[in-house]
């Protein structure tokens, strides 16, 4: 953090550095004509088809070409009196062509010029783009002092209309009119039910993942419970007693902490779509995020209501109090054997990151299965019970499994295979994004690592050549210990760019401690349901002239 | 066993019915000319430079042609009285073009007309050529009947030379001059240490491997014990006692037996050796093999020593009884977490398949660590001991790790990479053989597929065309209980030949229950050791026109 305020400040004066100057060049430029243009970013813009992400390359340049050529329309802007906007009217002003305004309070900016010279580099301001600051310095709480408050409002052009307020209207008869307010950083990929995943450059920002940009992934409207009347069933064995647990009685256990990365099946799931028709969310390589979840051990809990491990298979089965219409609720199950190890660390989660759970990660109480898919982690926790079988659920049975390439949905035998519960050796490049422009000189490589079953990543390989040749990532983040490796590594990788190169084809792959290893391409991994997407993760970005 | 029994019969009465048919043909083409020489095998021969390969192909024909071929010659052999020869003799004539000969007891015997005729298949025939068929036999007991020693009568030419004994010298300053006689049918890496491999199509016949070809990594002379002196040092926790076992005292711990693959980590290196040279045996696709292993329970030993899981990291140093020339013995360790856990079944194992261990595979006792690499399996097994660090032997520090591809000689840190433990999921085609002809209108893929840490194979996908398309093979064998899949799982896929095609390029991979998969290719995984080479396997054959 001190490191972070450190390179905020440096940022910051090299910004204001930066300002002086180019004011004094701006009266030059102004007054002369406009053959700065060919340097604004947006001929810099990418092959890439989003609009937005022509952005990412001005980092490059310093936001120099566009503070002189933007420079003078901000002037005239700030001279004339404050102008009333409507929060529609800043929405469309969210890229290099319409120009970057976003909201502080009732304040408007035109950041336009700033974007380039954000120490945090121009892709996070652009986050905001068209829409308020304040849930991105919620996160970076660097931003709440008054120099940062000053420069800002250098760029002030306008104020919202009073009228304008939150639009919080609930329409009763959606099912999801409850769900809560989501953060603005999140790539939405379905509204209803909510699905969205932190944009890579945020992903990899912190080991933990802040609450408010956790991937979402929600297969139901968001239950909205009341604490005080919550209550946790624990089914009791046969001939023994059931329990119905109050938070209060969950907090009577020993609280048991660990961080843990939590992955859906379907990250990375747009790789395998490129290739061939899925079925499923449109997942980048965001559906994954690290917390610190505190609760009480499942083994605890299931001991207490006198379950002990037997001969026989069993599972653990858990049920969500989000249903669908029909009064079906979310369901999954692991194997008893994982439930009653206390070295396993299953938890029935009521904090994460030293807060109780926001509503869409499962308030007030879900279960969290370290090294396990995403999908038996059930939210909004209301049943347990120990069976005979796995869950009967949809999603446990019909969904969150593997197939050959060979099957689609014709052949498919979903009996044939086994539900996914740890998840393979996985990495992905958070930076550079793909297709953006790079320094000549030197690229810094940077992702995230991690493999199920608590086995440790050990080693991550990166290739500038497309997997022609390979060099070794720095690992960061402190190791874990042997078999309970939860949560991820995070990589990077600082090399030259090898001379001459006009373009860099990056690759990344990771090596668990089983020595298990990603496999070189998405085609023969390929399933119809587009899970498990762990092929090498790939980038091609340009080289700066 | 029955099947087998059935399908030898079948082959039996087949070759007879042939027999009386090209007794007939016999005379005629005789008496003709040699026009069906064409037909001869030996121009089937495939591009592989090894010429006893060629005979593979015989399989194909069921030896029609080369009955019809040499019929005349052996005919004539079996008329002259029986002549003399010297093993040597024998020995030389292992190929198609020098004839086939074997021996059993004294008797020496022509096969060539009987090798496409065997029911077992040419090639398994074809690994007792130039030699004595009892090693053969002894493996698969439905040859000791009469009318298999009647079929083979017709094919004597002679006898051995009543002065020829098995030279048995042994050159006592030769440190491996002690070691045991082996099995001809293994493929030998090396002598001195020997190891060797058992051939492909032997791999597979069984689902456990008969303990004289099961593959063999010495890595030192083996050591002579004395089952009556032996006694095994477990060095007893600080303040506690040691103990001194002899076998009588193992044999009193809870007898615990099952069935765990073992698997070199140089497995298949010869494919990585044939992209770029590494250090190592160059083991082919046979450094594994599956037994039945029976003895003590490592955790029960270990307990009645006043060991315990403690809160430190810790390991169980082996040391063996084999040592060079400067007394140096050969050690490895396993993490106290595994050896501790009942449920990973680390045996000290006395019993290899209802036998007492052979003297290559650790006679008296070796450790047997379920889903972990071969070279932790300790044989001639002297002391045990924990320590708060692995063991510094040469093998668990400086060998049996894996590095990046990048990583050369000159570069390498094996202090940077972890000592192999679990290996990750493999899988290997023993039918059809690389080079080989093949049936036009079916072929049938045979191999083994297997996962460390006891993860079970849930899959295997066979592609007939380099990997763009795929089909799901047939998993042989029983599942196992989860968690706890020790041992290999056969497969098979019988598939049409795709109409047309003159040859095909024949590829698997395996999927274990965390979903990691193979990688697709060798290079990325290249290491300068060698080890865990477990890319798909591919294999290319020709179809027959």
């Amino acid at each position: 953090m001190l490191l972070l305020h450190r390179a905020v400040g440096l940022g910051l004066r090299q910004a204001c550095r930066l300002k002086s100057t180019t004011s004094r060049i701006c009266i030059q430029v102004c007054s002369t004509n406009d053959s700065f243009q060919p340097q604004c970013p947006s001929l810099y813009f990418s092959r890439d088809k989003s609009s937005t992400r022509g952005w990412r390359v001005v980092g490059a340049l310093l936001g120099l070409g566009a503070v002189l050529t933007y420079r003078g329309h901000r002037c005239r802007a700030a001279q004339e009196s404050p102008r009333i906007y409507t929060r529609e009217e800043v929405k469309s002003h969210s890229s290099p062509e319409t120009r970057i305004w976003v909201t502080l309070g009732s304040e408007v900016f035109d950041v336009t010029e700033f974007v380039g010279l954000h120490p945090g580099g121009p892709s996070k301001l652009m986050l905001a783009a068209g829409g308020p600051l304040e849930p991105f310095w919620a996160l970076y709480g660097i931003h709440n002092q008054s120099h940062v408050r000053e420069i800002l409002a250098q760029y002030k052009i306008g104020e919202l209309s009073p009228e304008e307020k939150a639009s919080s209207t609930l329409k009763t008869s959606d099912p999801y009119a409850d769900d809560p307010i989501r953060h603005p950083a999140l790539k939405v990929n379905s509204q209803c039910p909510f699905n969205a995943e932190p944009p890579p450059e945020l992903l990899t920002e912190n080991y933990i993942t802040p609450n408010p940009i956790f991937f979402t992934r929600n297969h139901l409207p968001v239950p909205n419970l009341d604490p005080d009347t919550y209550r946790l069933h624990i089914v009791g064995p046969p001939g023994g007693q059931s329990l119905s647990l109050s938070l209060d009685d969950l907090y009577q256990f020993p609280k048991h902490e660990i961080t843990v990365t939590l992955q859906c099946a379907g990250n990375r799931r747009s790789e395998m779509s490129q290739l061939k028709e899925v079925k499923g969310l449109e997942w980048s390589t965001g559906a994954i995020s690290t917390a610190r979840w505190a609760g009480a051990r499942l083994c605890d809990v299931l001991a207490q209501a006198g379950h002990q491990l037997c001969e026989n298979e069993a599972h653990v089965c858990f049920e969500g109090l989000d249903s669908d219409p029909m009064g079906t609720a979310y369901g999954a199950s692991i194997p008893l054997t994982r439930a009653m190890d206390p070295e396993a660390e299953v938890l029935l989660a009521y904090e994460m990151n030293g807060q109780p759970l926001p509503r869409d990660h499962g308030f007030p109480v879900r279960v969290v299965v370290p090294g396990v898919v995403g999908a038996r982690h059930v939210k909004w926790l209301g049943k347990v019970s120990v069976e005979p079988e796995e869950s009967y659920s949809h999603w446990q049975r019909r969904d969150y499994k593997g197939f050959s390439p060979s099957v689609d949905w014709d052949t498919v035998d979903f009996d044939s295979a086994p539900s996914i519960q740890e998840l393979p050796v996985q990495s992905a490049i958070t930076e550079p994004k793909d297709g953006e422009m790079i320094e000549s000189r030197e690229v810094t490589v940077k992702g995230y690592a991690w493999s199920g079953g608590g086995r440790a990543v050990i080693r991550v390989d990166v290739s500038l050549d497309g997997g022609l040749t390979w060099q070794v990532a720095q690992l960061d983040g402190k190791e874990q210990r042997p078999g309970k490796a939860w949560a991820w590594r995070l990589w990077q990788l600082q090399a030259p760019v090898p001379a001459g190169e006009k373009e860099l084809n990056i690759v990344c792959k990771a090596v668990d401690d089983s020595y298990n290893v990603q496999p070189d391409t998405v085609a023969p991994i390929w399933n119809l349901r587009g899970v498990l997407s762990n092929a090498w993760h790939r980038v091609h970005v340009w080289v700066a002239p």
